[in-house]
């Protein structure tokens, strides 16, 4: 498994030459990134000289976001499919192999309707992501809060997903695992350890805080270590089911981070370290 | 189009032979049926007799039913394949080309989820349908006292069941379009006048009492003439979409039928006749 | 059907606007055109002049060409995409429903594998465009000399593109027919009338030398008409399918057109107007 | 990975209890057999009982063949489906999760055309098995002599087949990869290696003489270890793509075996016993 950063935990890490120069530095060998911004970075850089810039510093493209408004009206998700396009260009051609995308437990559309108007849109992002060799990852978002907060509920756990992903039937879709979603609807690495490496794409981790699960908040996370969830059992479930990719650091916070970026992943880094040692991974 | 004749508003016709007689001596085209007599059909005459007997009376078979339970558990949905093979095969082989299911209007299930399952399942019968040159056609159930029927709102009109088909992606797979369910979810005409050919696989037919449309009960529908819907209008929009397929005749009623089927097929040869005639078709 | 207009055969035209003039002018109701062009209008009028425009000459945007180098390198494919989903949302924005490619009957790679190639190419494309609400035609050629002109055999008749069509597998794909290619590969409009009418994406027409068919160069046909080929059992059996789209004029010459577009076009629509006449259409 | 056997190489091993027992005696953690044999096995035995025989002997079903005729008619195919349903069930109720099939590499009809045939049938198989869990592995064939031994070529090696697999576009169906047709194709362990685990369905492994490539007979294979082929390398680079299913020993022979089954399976084990050691695997 890689060890990956994402920007959420990290702040403000200036443009992407330092995000990747900060990343090599404190041993994380993935980051994930918009695709918009790999686009830049190309056109800034060339193409030859991006590639050689990551690398010389030893880090990959873990993961891009999927920058296409699929919740909304069918206007705006056309709108996006040219950004998609353009997103999967650069970030394939930087070698980066998948992109993400998460599912709101919750929605103001009958949720059966939604079901299938988001098998459409997704399936065609699939498509277009797998025209360039790249695969796809549903995150299920578990906290309770969420569940609620639009009008009708939606799905939010792994076996919900399972069935979404198999509803789009697309060969390169597959799940985005959060730690914190996998704990707030209390599943068990037993079930992770069972599925096969193919069905994952990527994977979150964060920690939670000494709380009933029910009263977890989305955007209220820990680093790695901090709180209550077993990582290391987390790790080792993942190794079993024979995933070998990105696990990368997503930790959402109700307000701005005030340490700076390098600091923060001086800090990500050691944790990851404990993480890593404690679960028998190199 | 083709006047077709389903069981529900006959009642107890006999065996296949005296069906296909009946339809024939009443000026019907098509009749619709189980996969199953289909089979049983083919075995007692051998496929050429069976053939030959639908030829002689000028009959075909519109459409058979899907004899698939895809909304309950996984087991009893594989249970059922071995049956869609078997069905499709003889009624393909005596030249049907669709199949037809109805979506239940409410869920115990979480209706997401149900859609994503759904979506999996019925996507699976199209392929096989698809196999044997067959379409299927899904069916939406209006009536709004069936929608809260079961803990959870699925779908019920035109807009939702096209996502659904949508959803399921296959090139055989579109819309049986029924008379009541359209009047009990109040779209007009233009709707269907809109639709591609392609989108329709069937059409079922019957007429609605004079009450609110809240109030109107699934299976108390009238025959065709009867009530208060505009048929000849409906005729006209479905032939403006380019249908050329059958027209059946599907009265769900309280309670068994009194009079005897051929008294009652004849009844419906008038309603038919007086109908067609209404809506310029010959 | 629908009397259409490419500039295969009416030479240069001028900018869109005169082009669709004119087509007005001579009663021609639709206009084949590139993508890109279409792109340019929206540009330079305003998408809701540009829709004015042709609402008030009455006439529609009937087909697109695909854009996309899909015989060729995986670069050189993907970098068509971009072009196709800007051609697309152009084209859609305009009510354009279809999109249209042909294909060469011979190649130089391995013919197996480049079917293979080619149906997740074309896939993809199909994909997009369905997104768009559009169609795609796959045109079979038919001329002799093409079949050998690269190493190996590919197809050119209407079985193995059905089979294509087939194996492509989206509920958007179809066939485009042309009278050329259906001439020049012998089969009889029975086979057309039989085809399902949403198999049918997309019409050209155009006539053929009294030569013997293995003769016949893809680069030099004749205006309807002025030929050997029946064309009016042709609109007829497609009338007969249930076709109601475009019938595109498309006469590739070997040399440049001497005369005028208004000249071509004004000799294109007394063509259509006595062809429309023979086959006992409007 | 897991020590696998099949028929091709031990001759008549009685029934499936007695091939179980020979299998499980010396050390093969699974076994590959045909369809029909499970369902009898069930059927005499009942489901509790094999299941409980199979895991009492800790031995899995690896995995079976394909019993559908998708090379010849239209008919042929359909017929096979309903074999391909009632195998899927037995098979995928004892716990096997993957179905086989070779391509041979030329053929009679037109290569292209072909190739969209089998692109459209070897989907429907793999939806279906897809119904019941299961995978769906392509084997292509190497031998130089079976390349023209019908009248068109097809495909013969790995990139060929990750076409067809991409044509076909089910995620769940990959390669079989067999030791025989990688060394008579000249490619690389590397490029094995590069493989995701995910593209592995199914391996085969035997040995080849020391002749000139172009010259080895496909039903002419020795026993592993015996020949000339680096099956250590080929192991290392299965094991370094992720692989971890079941490494079948297929050895086709010109003739009858002499010796009987068990003293082939011991003769098989120990060749096994040296190759994974050699390999490194456990």
């Amino acid at each position: 498994m890689i060890k990956g950063l994402s920007k959420a935990g990290i702040g403000d890490v200036g443009e992407i030459k330092q995000y990747i120069h900060l990343a090599s530095k404190y041993n994380f060998k993935a980051i994930d990134i918009d695709g918009h911004s790999l686009t830049e970075f190309i056109k800034t850089e060339g193409l030859i000289n991006a590639k050689k810039f990551l690398e010389d510093h030893k880090v990959a493209i873990g993961s891009i976001g999927l920058d296409v408004e699929w919740r909304k009206s069918e206007e705006d998700f056309k709108k996006g499919l040219t950004q998609l396009l353009s997103d999967a260009k650069a970030a394939s051609s930087l070698g980066c192999r998948s992109c993400i995308t998460y599912i709101f437990p919750s929605t103001d559309m009958n949720a059966a309707q939604f079901m299938s108007v988001a098998t459409r849109r997704l399936r065609l992002c699939s498509q277009i992501l797998g025209g360039f060799g790249m695969r796809f990852g549903l995150e299920f978002v578990g906290p309770h809060h969420l569940r609620t907060s639009l009008a009708n509920p939606f799905i939010w756990n792994l076996e919900q997903t399972l069935d979404f992903v198999d509803a789009i039937g697309e060969p390169n879709v597959g799940l985005l695992l959060d730690s914190y979603h996998c704990y707030t609807t209390e599943f068990r690495n037993e079930e992770v350890s069972k599925l096969d490496s193919n069905q994952i794409i990527h994977v979150h981790i964060n920690d939670a805080r000494p709380l009933p699960v029910k009263e977890l908040l989305d955007n209220d996370r820990l680093y790695p270590g901090e709180g209550v969830i077993d990582l290391p059992s987390f790790l080792q479930a993942l190794k079993q089911a024979g995933y070998r990719g990105p696990v990368t650091q997503e930790v959402l916070t109700p307000n701005a981070l005030k340490e700076p970026a390098e600091v923060l992943i001086k800090k990500s880094s050691i944790a990851y370290s404990n993480l890593f040692k404690k679960a028998g991974l190199d």
